[in-house]
């Protein structure tokens, strides 16, 4: 049996399996994943990002541990793409991953930043479609949030939740539109430290800036204590009626045609490179030609163009 | 006369059209690079990273100013590639302008994250080309250092400088080999700090943990008070110290190389990509491809090999 008959059949070793041969970049990845993409597109997507500190892999827990007390299986993807400054967010993960370890219904994949050719969100929504494919209900993306990687991680959620904490109060006025943007629930997470309110105020007055169009979503900003589980349900509840909302507003397809738009591109660029550049290097030809562009007699930008006269049609 | 010849005659505002121009990925702008490229190779290229508030853009100036009085140019190319979550660092990068804005010996061009086909790294590599064509003698590549971003944009330099700041300490042990790796410097800035000798000692036993082998580069951890000035002076001798035992040691050769075949991939990928994917959206092709691929009657993995089947000789 294929690897992806397996996993349909439930066998979380095969699936496993296919996850580290998506790490490993392997061509049979891409045919088992072809296999699985049909037994896709069932799962409830949740993306979880902030700051390093936020609490995010407590939250993660407890909203997972919701789930499965409504009898959901939940997958989670941990991604942490900001490699050599936050290494002590990854520990975190791996800490953490033994709360659900003894539960079947539950399966934690860790991801990270190095050598992936078309990019971590592609590896991402791979093994988050791995993770559909096999019956979990619910797949939480959780990611270190920090740069356009993250973004582009949690893009790939339907529902996506921004986690803060009490006293970014001061930087809050510096923070660009952009994490407004992104942020269909705002979560202040420590809510029993000092500034928490005014953290919740300052972001909802924030989003009351943005203009909302008649029917349009407006992000709640809740606030938890994640380590006691406080403001976990009300959390759930709002993720859930985000979920409603975006599939009747109509919203959900122009959200999955992004999402498969994008995909799709980035999955093209890695594979039109891959098929470029492997005979490129086969036969030496790379090498001359970087001795010219390293000596200056070439450059790199006609050598390109003359690849793509001569692979193209 | 075009913006190139322009730029070699010393013209500082074609050289800041051109940088426009590569921001908005007009093909006019390859052009250009192509022209530029045979007069680039001659600046020292230095790059500066380090977590969000270790006082980077304060250390950029005070170099720079050390530079200056060395009667050198100085092109700074400020980078941000963490976009939602740490706007500040923009924000802190045009304030900073000011100081050298009447200076002719320094150029400074910020550069933010969004909209780079070929990634960020690329398009610092083309900027930081149009100042080493224009003829500064030093490029300071500087970036909030968080993720691969920033990793890949400071491998286009010579020489990295990593910044760190006293009362790291606790989270040092979990920082993973990375950040020991891509420095070939270490600064603990705001030395005056509680902390700063621990920080510095536990960087520097760290360091001893890594095997060198005879006639590698040792990395100093140096320390300096950006604010005052305090030990900018033992930090560029350092940086101008790796620069002279690069090029002593053979390692500069292999150093550009990589960089060289790194930059070349990037910019192969991003125009094979842009040849095939323009005439994929014209003919509606790609909206047809969708609709299965959301429906799931299509698969996007056996797609995109059709397509290269057909495109790819």
């Amino acid at each position: 049996m294929s690897l992806a008959e397996r996993i349909l059949a439930g066998e979380t070793r095969a699936a496993a399996r296919l996850m580290r041969n998506i790490d490993d970049n392997l061509p049979s990845a891409r045919e088992e994943l072809r296999a699985l993409f049909p037994h896709t597109g069932r799962a409830m997507l949740i993306g979880i990002t902030g700051p390093p500190g936020a609490g995010k892999s407590t939250l993660v827990d407890q909203i997972t541990a919701s789930f499965r007390t409504r009898g959901k299986r939940v997958g989670i993807v941990a991604v942490d793409p900001t490699s050599p400054f936050t290494g002590g967010a990854i520990l975190g993960d791996r800490i953490r991953m033994n709360r659900h370890a003894n539960d079947e219904g539950v399966f934690i994949r860790s991801l990270a930043t190095r050598g992936y050719l078309g990019g971590l969100s592609r590896s991402t929504a791979d093994v988050a479609n791995v993770m559909d494919a096999m019956g979990m209900d619910v797949v939480i993306i959780e990611t270190v949030g920090v740069g356009q990687d993250e973004v582009d991680i949690v893009r790939l959620a339907h529902t996506t939740v921004v986690v803060m904490v009490p006293g970014m109060g001061d930087d809050i006025q510096a923070i660009k539109a952009g994490i407004l943007e992104i942020g269909d629930l705002f979560v202040v997470n420590k809510a029993d430290r000092d500034g928490a309110d005014r953290t919740a105020r300052d972001l909802a007055s924030m989003l009351e800036f943005t203009t909302f169009t008649e029917g349009s979503w407006r992000p709640p900003v809740l606030k938890t204590e994640a380590q006691r589980g406080t403001g976990v349900e009300e959390l759930v509840a709002a993720v859930l009626s985000h979920h409603e909302w975006l599939e009747q507003s109509g919203e959900m397809d122009r959200l999955l045609r992004d999402k498969h738009a994008t995909l799709f591109k980035t999955l093209l660029k890695e594979r039109l490179f891959a098929e470029v550049w492997v005979p490129l290097q086969k036969h030496g030809d790379f090498e001359v030609l970087l001795d010219g562009i390293v000596a200056r007699t070439r450059d790199p930008y006609s050598a390109v163009e003359e690849i793509i006269e001569k692979r193209l049609r």
